[in-house]
């Protein structure tokens, strides 16, 4: 299996980007090309040892920024982005990975010079998140992708986040919720209320309306929701966890006595931070283009863009660009 | 001053509601009329001390419970939440506060028997909540009131909000977010960006589209968004909040030394909780009503209801109703 990596997308590019697809070729034995300046990537793979290791590169004379607009990927045409979509358009590579700009991605795989392009009757592709609960994991989608959206986005949106959790998951049967601002039927805004009555009447395992606390609590495999609620909610999370720990650290600052303590629980609270890392899930797909594309964080280390690359493997074998194919048809 | 409270509201009514009516009377030396079942009213206040204060009861024969349907307000007209609000609206009480099914609360208000009814112009009340941040708090609104709204609704959220962080929480100039996917202009769906163009040109203090993340930080004194995002934001928020916590116990419990750890650091974790606190902030009000109208939570203890009564007491004394309509005006 051959990843496409494109190794300037990260902040702090392309050190962990090399690093973890040094990480990720070792571990999972594939081919991981890197994309980016030769010159930068030679001499940053040179810091590793790579016997063995099949790990080519593709030059890649521009990049793309984390502050940029999503129209760079028109403008750049031979930013790493596109240069990496590229082999995955043309069959040289079976998937694609990023640490680098969300939308500049999207717009990459959606309207760059080397889409993929939608699969045939999906009407929106969606970003996905898989994120920690109190008994497991729970795949939220769409998180940035849509902000506005259509029942029937929702409804696809569903059926794709169903088909990932299956075959990536690996849930047999996932439980799909709808979030909404109440559990009942008939709460939410139209666009929710009529998502629910398609949702409803498929084939999926839908078990209702999610609220807020349903996302921490794990009550659903999948949790479907527009790309303006779920950015909302990821972003929330994310920061909520770390002011928490902050009120934490704060309080225990305090107390000398606390501080103590604090020390002999530190390995619960570093196996916590794990518990929560999102380099654990190294990245999220972008479920219903033409092909596997995942999007990992910004800040993402060597181990995140090692199970970023993990991820797009995972979705290779599990065949779920087909499967969402034949879902549609 | 007096404050109506339906005291048949809270999950454990009415033993919260009347011990924090007590507590209330005596921190703040108003009166509280305590509205509900006579019978049980009596002889649970009798199990307080109440010389010296004043706590009149109004008997109401039926309330309404938490799953009821907010429809239960046209229908149990002598529910002890009409009653209250009936004393608000023949201004035998300066406020309405009740720790009861939200959705009721709000209908009592907007559409039950003894209305408040909106304020002239304002198009739709807006139910907020004060968040506890990294740096203070936050008003959010709205938080439930609307699932849909129009860009001329969260101009008006944005107003009220301001007026309440002026008058109550005393904050001279309020910085005002509203809530998207992304900081620029031009981010979110329509409406936002359709309310944004109006509070750009607004007299507020308007700095911005805000992020999920800005919320815990604390960017601003007031977030808007439609009452939708700001349902899954705050229910998130406060299970977010307690599964982390679960987490933390959890990864303590599975190392000894840990355990006696935690042991000296328990203080630090019980002013974490107290900081995170919802019965800190007590209720959220309902803005846009015509009159001063607290709604808390069901799980309200005594300190709680307490607090929502403060917090009835301050918009009273910051004359938010008469500020909202001289807004509009």
């Amino acid at each position: 299996m051959r990843i496409a990596l494109d190794a300037m997308g990260s902040d702090a590019r392309p050190v962990p980007d090399v690093e973890g697809a040094v990480m990720a070729a070792r571990a999972y034995g594939l081919t991981v090309v890197l994309v980016g300046d030769e010159n930068k990537l030679k001499s940053e793979l040179a810091k590793h040892d790579t016997r063995g290791l099949d790990l080519p590169i593709v030059h890649a004379p521009s990049d793309i920024g984390m502050t940029e607009h999503v129209d760079a990927v028109k403008t750049k045409k031979d930013a790493s982005m596109n240069i990496a979509m590229r082999l995955v358009r043309e069959k040289q590579a079976d998937a694609f990975v990023t640490a680098g700009n969300t939308g500049a991605a999207m717009a990459a795989a959606i309207a760059g010079p080397y889409l993929l392009g939608r699969i045939k009757g999906i009407k929106r592709p969606a970003l996905t998140a898989t994120i920690p609960t109190a008994v497991g994991r729970t795949l939220l989608l769409d998180i940035g992708a849509n902000a506005d959206v259509k029942p029937e986005y929702l409804y696809q949106f569903a059926m794709m986040g169903a088909a990932y959790a299956q075959k990536v998951m690996g849930v047999a049967n996932p439980r799909v919720m709808l979030l909404s601002n109440g559990e009942e039927e008939g709460k939410g805004p139209l666009v929710v209320r009529e998502a629910y009555a398609l949702l409803k009447k498929s084939p999926l395992n839908f078990i209702g309306n999610a609220e807020g606390r349903d996302i921490p609590k794990g009550s659903a495999d999948v949790i479907v929701t527009d790309g303006f609620t779920g950015n909302v909610a990821i972003k929330l999370s994310e920061s909520l966890a770390r002011t928490l720990v902050g009120f934490i650290r704060d309080e225990i600052k305090k107390r000398p006595l606390a501080v103590a303590g604090a020390a002999l629980a530190k390995p619960a609270f570093d196996a916590l931070r794990s518990r929560l890392d999102p380099a654990e899930y190294g990245g999220g797909i972008l479920l219903g283009v033409d092909g596997v594309v995942i999007i990992g964080h910004g800040s993402s280390n060597a181990v995140a863009i090692k199970n970023a690359i993990r991820v797009a493997k995972e979705a290779v074998e599990g065949n779920v660009v087909e499967l969402i194919r034949a879902g549609v048809a």
